[in-house]
């Protein structure tokens, strides 16, 4: 009985990998990464390892959970030290709740090796704090998706004080312009999008939320970062960017004082 | 004119670094670190490098944030890398917005290189993750701290599907679990409580908010998570976990339905 390892793989550029990790995928006996881990990354791997995308077989078709974690569990069955090879941080939007229950459940060691996660890598390559004494004083890391009971994102949680990160926003920005001005964020709130952060593609584009329905689009994986700390003029902005009538009772009576 | 570049030096354990922190360290020519950096990752820094602690000096006195802007600034203006290590990822409760601002304005090139943050390592340490579809698709980093202008912290954006994580809680858990529950948080939602995360004097302590009052005092640094990820039976954790008091209307439903 061997021992499976969920790793980070970081958000491309291979020398944001962890030492820990880089030293596990050279000696791993066998790896199963997602489509979205880098080519730079997948070259740490050792030569003698069995590299296996989950994100992508037979062409196009994707993987089901369910198969995933069957995969895993039966190399960790067979094999010393096999990897489990996810972009970013295993622990967030990653589905390793999943494969963490499958691997308990058939009495198999695990562990897990954090990754840099796609909004560290976004805020690194901005530039750009996510927490900021004057400005910021929470982070929601949040996507597009549904709750688990199907309700839409819970966006009253977003105060002038959070910074919101969003994963995998999609290529429609006017929609999601659209869902942020729905929620109650100001249209002149400073948002920037990063795409293939920390690649030698990447870009970074500075923008606000009303200005984001007509931005060009950019390619994914991309990030979207909204807040005060978004922009590097933070010590311009004030109350300005958040409208009376938000539904925050502090941050109102500051902008009336 | 030289470079100054922000470096994460992880939760503790130094092969959290990742290998351009590393690579960094091994060469630089000044390096300012906070308290927090463990021993061990500090000895990755060059032999050759001066080493100054930011965090204490002359013992316990605490420099201002405006003297360390103006070390960074002065030796960024003398020396070719200069390094200013942080614990965890330097763009999360980091104060690096405010170095970064002093850096802009000098006129001094910088660049940040992303680290674990202790969120990460802490639910690595734990074995979880920290989204899950089945159970959390939101994750709010944030402290007990009070916003800028003076409010408390706002809980009402902490919906049943949120985890939440809490740097630096603090030793007093009585206050913490007080807050929690005021904040509209289940009695018996699940926490853990992870103390020097991936060092090795960590400890992971399994609790619920109500019985976090009573548990045993770990040692700092700490970081708590609060939310239905934060036990190892996840699959028992339904909508039980949520009072039907909760200011949450979608999950309401889901309770009475």
């Amino acid at each position: 009985m061997g021992k499976v390892y969920l790793i980070g793989a970081g958000p491309g550029d291979p020398e944001l990998l962890t030492l820990k990790a880089a030293r596990l995928l050279a000696r791993a006996d066998v790896v199963l990464h997602d489509a979205l881990v880098s080519d730079a990354v997948l070259a740490v791997i050792s030569p003698a390892a069995e590299i296996i995308n989950v994100g992508k077989r037979a062409g196009h078709k994707l993987l089901a959970q369910d198969e995933i974690n069957a995969l895993l569990v039966s190399h960790g069955r067979r094999r010393p030290e096999v990897v489990r090879l996810k972009g970013g941080d295993p622990t967030i939007f990653g589905r390793a709740g999943e494969e963490i229950e499958a691997l308990r459940r058939a009495g198999i060691a695990y562990e897990i090796v954090p990754g840099i996660s796609a909004a560290l890598g976004a805020a690194a390559a901005a530039g750009i704090s996510l927490t900021d004494r004057r400005v910021a004083s929470q982070i929601l890391l949040t996507t597009f998706s549904r709750g688990i009971d199907g309700s839409a994102m819970d966006w009253g949680c977003v105060t002038s004080t959070t910074t919101l990160v969003l994963y995998m926003p999609g290529a429609d920005y006017a929609e999601v312009s659209e869902r942020l001005l729905g929620g109650g964020l100001p249209a002149n709130l400073p948002c920037v999008i990063v795409s293939r952060a920390t690649g030698p593609q990447q870009q970074v584009r500075w923008s606000n939320v009303a200005r984001l329905a007509s931005e060009e689009k950019l390619p994914a994986p991309a990030l979207l970062i909204v807040g005060r700390v978004a922009s590097h003029e933070i010590e311009d902005l004030s109350a300005q960017f958040w409208d009376t009538n938000r539904k925050d009772p502090d941050l109102q009576q500051t902008s009336v004082s």
